[in-house]
């Protein structure tokens, strides 16, 4: 009976963080009150307190679940034979398959980030985590000699994230705009900086 | 007179476009209001309205503003002597040297493009353009023997687009973020992609 419950409290929380991710993409944190999602999660104020007593609450726990998935995406890509196999899969995911729920929330972020530092602070930590992923990728693709060893592995992560930014930034602004193009381009240029070896 | 009077008139339009983009970059558009910019223009809103009847009208001259600068940047990167020694100072300047107002503005810019499609449309006619102007670069530099004539164009531009787009993200989103060391990786990619000659 306990379990069930505890199954029950996750499930209701995991609808309120989708319901605020449809709230916050189509009207941004800022206009977006506790009652609107209260009305998208079809739930009553009183009862979504008890999960989230902010909207601060809900964009850390949006950031918390997506980082537990970034994390299994991460674990899941250091299985791959190569970097290279493991990081086509996952431009493929990130620049293309997320959905414009996604990116319309990952504009929001920058812009609100700007002016809330609770937000830029999850954001920041979030984004600090998944460079130090990458490079922990690139040195150990370098151990096994698939990529030059000398590489400026900062720079390189550095650049792979500007342009996951910008694919993420131009999807959220144009809904026609057409990522596909650029996941063979930015393997080729990502071999290229590394120095592939194959 | 009469011209004192046009050049006054310019002034006080430059003036209030000026005030706007510094609301707008601290508060949003969507939050910003017209007795916010009157304010920050130390105007009397009946006269603000005589210039602009609305922020719409505000935004667009604004981006008539950004794009008779680009404008002009893009006809003085045309006189230099290849592609690679025009580009290199317009990333420099728009990568690095834009202000954290331009890129805040740049971030407002892509959230409000998805609620507000006159200004969405503003900002893909705008983005047509540099597109556009970029590619008959590169043709030219084709034609000089600079570059491989067999390039996809607008691959190309797309990348560089999208690394721009990204760089202003992360400025917009992390005012620590350091745009510097992403000017010679950005050309060493372009040259890359272009298979450029020398």
């Amino acid at each position: 009976m306990r379990q069930a419950n505890a199954q029950l409290q996750s499930d209701r929380r995991a609808e309120i963080l989708e319901a605020a991710r449809v709230c916050f993409a189509r009207s941004g944190f800022h206009q977006t009150s506790m009652q609107e999602i209260c009305a998208e999660a079809g739930m009553s104020p009183g009862n979504l307190y008890r999960y989230f007593r902010s909207k601060e609450a809900i964009i850390a726990g949006i950031a918390e679940r997506d980082r537990a998935e970034v994390g299994q995406q991460f674990a899941h890509a250091e299985l791959a034979p190569s970097f290279f196999a493991a990081i086509e899969p996952m431009l493929q995911h990130h620049f293309v398959e997320r959905s414009q729920v996604d990116v319309a929330l990952c504009a929001e972020l920058v812009t609100e980030s700007r002016r809330n530092p609770e937000i830029a602070r999850i954001y920041q930590s979030f984004d600090a985590d998944v460079r130090a992923r990458l490079i922990g990728m690139l040195k150990k693709a370098a151990e096994r000699g698939e990529i030059a060893a000398d590489v400026d592995f900062e720079a390189a992560v550095s650049l792979l994230m500007t342009i996951a930014e910008g694919v993420w930034s131009q999807r959220a602004s144009n809904p026609q705009f057409d990522p596909r193009p650029l996941v063979p381009l930015t393997m080729g240029v990502i071999r290229h900086v590394l120095r592939a070896s194959t």
